[in-house]
């Protein structure tokens, strides 16, 4: 790294994580959440650290019961024995506070287990996305020791398509009723389910539900070595069933293991963090070079008046810097 | 511009497209959508033909009927003397075709009529999000005339947001009953609502969706100078309510030109739209230059089974360019 290291990252915080504290985890998960400008120090550092810990996301639309199948799935596996963390998405409205304060009221179960981490993150923008925090929240989990990391999204909106593009495996829940399948259809998280769980499958209309998800999982049958994913029920508030998913989720991980599916998502994740790095770096920099920044926001608006096409001061912007080849410092 | 023009847009295209041929005009948008390659070329040509048409974003949960209030308010509006495109997001996924193609249906009513303009735009990538031609789209149709430019979203995810950043004024559509309140809550686009219609207001239950939504701007009550938004009840499917829907829509859009609030937002989307050219014409040149596509690719391979940090080689490929002012060809 060319920067110094920051003195908020002390050696003595370092020693503590390493050493199991969970002070010293909690804190690096809210330097990654209020200090973008410490990611890259603290995610080098963590590298090392990480064991391949699984990833798994509990989405699904509002209303179908993900805290409490996430707080069953993590009963079951404390009792198989296994760490985890759980991040659930909070979105930042004051109005909706309440509700979701509530839903982590069951998680409460957990609290004083050290073999389990719950951790809120605020949505990005209160907008219902993930907090950008969340994959390197992720990360810390991962180097801290954690077998499994769940991630909870809210159930409407962007939460549910970026929870997709960080973890391992999806669990989509829904419940009886044919609403929530148009709905996830709509929003697109039908085709990302490894797992399908009906929860409250001791509400009337759980076969309906089961027989239209085989109807849609039927057209895509005749592709070649297609397999449809599990379709589970269970009554998460009682645990029915709950087991069946457990035993289904660790299935899954050892198939996606042996087809090599859990290195080719890290692999895909980190080529898309090493583009994205290079791209605000090429930006900052040719912000500081051109001091376009100040200037674009007067032209925006000349033209706004005027009417005319901004393309020519496009291609005069484009024109503004060289780049070349540094044949000085390469490797 | 630099590049010759494309032979696709031949001069005869734009000189229909001038002279009114609705043909022309469903071509230059057809184009916009499948060939992002002529995207400069054509915006560069309709922006002089633009006349400030004005975007109003129709959007809300599913289920609450916001193609009957689209449809409805372009009857409104057509009797007003307004002319209108119609922009609607379609989801690709071929399951949902079915009940959207039924939605479209009550649209049929305008076919026919010169001053309507009725256009699907396929979803992007299939996950609800607007298609990246919408905004473009709606420049078509401002440059052919169009007074007013309607986008409707399908209802669940990204395309809520999406259309907040490419519209001048949202009208969010409830139903009664709170389920839908807190989604919109969730999903973060209660806070985008210029214009608060509830829909089906001849179902039971108006009253408490209107006594929650009161009680929602009233936490807003003590910001100096807030206003709260206007709220209306309509029952689109009968009509019922919708010529005060559309006189609102007026008032608003007066209120809104009055305040530079419609030049302001031009003038933000015209200055987002410039940086994207800019950040992505720095990444095709830093690929050029650098040959790292193949690489990166490579590399994140190497560094997922080794398990090591990616920031050294981050650091390395940001060495590999040098960015330099260029005076030669500055104006």
């Amino acid at each position: 790294m060319n920067t110094q290291p920051s003195r908020v990252l002390s050696p003595e915080l370092w020693e503590q994580f390493r050493q199991g504290s969970r002070i010293a985890c909690a804190r690096l998960v809210s330097l990654l959440e209020n200090r973008p400008d410490l990611h890259p120090e603290i995610r080098h550092r963590l590298f090392p650290l990480q064991r391949g810990a699984v990833r798994i996301g509990i989405t699904g639309p509002p209303g179908v019961g993900k805290s409490t199948v996430t707080s069953a799935l993590t009963r079951q596996a404390r009792v198989a024995g296994h760490t985890l963390a759980v991040i659930a998405v909070d979105p930042t409205s004051p109005f909706s506070g309440g509700a979701f304060l509530g839903d982590r009221i069951r998680m409460q179960d957990h609290i004083g287990d050290p073999g389990v981490f719950i951790r809120s993150l605020a949505s990005r923008d209160g907008h219902g996305g993930l907090s950008p925090a969340t994959p390197y929240a992720a990360e810390v989990f991962d180097a801290f020791g954690m077998d499994w990391i769940l991630i909870e999204t809210v159930g409407v909106g962007q939460a549910e398509l970026d929870v997709l593009n960080c973890v391992d495996i999806v669990i989509l829940v829904l419940q009886p009723g044919t609403g929530d399948i148009i709905q996830a259809l709509k929003a697109g998280i039908m085709e990302a389910g490894d797992i399908f769980l009906i929860n409250k499958a001791d509400q009337p209309g759980v076969d309906m539900v089961l027989d239209s998800l085989r109807f849609i999982f039927q057209m895509d049958a005749h592709r070649p070595g297609y397999v449809p994913p599990p379709l589970l029920t269970a009554a998460a508030h009682t645990g029915t069933g709950m087991s069946e998913v457990f035993e289904t989720v660790e299935q899954v991980i050892a198939k996606f293991r042996r087809e090599g599916r859990l290195r080719e998502k890290r692999r895909q994740r980190l080529e898309q963090d090493i583009r994205e790095y290079i791209q605000q770096e090429l930006w900052h920099r040719y912000l500081q070079l051109t001091d376009a920044q100040p200037e674009i926001t007067r032209v925006a608006r000349e033209l706004t008046d005027s009417g005319r096409s901004p393309f020519p001061y496009i291609e005069q912007l484009k024109s503004r810097i060289r780049m070349e080849r540094n044949h000085d410092q390469e490797s």
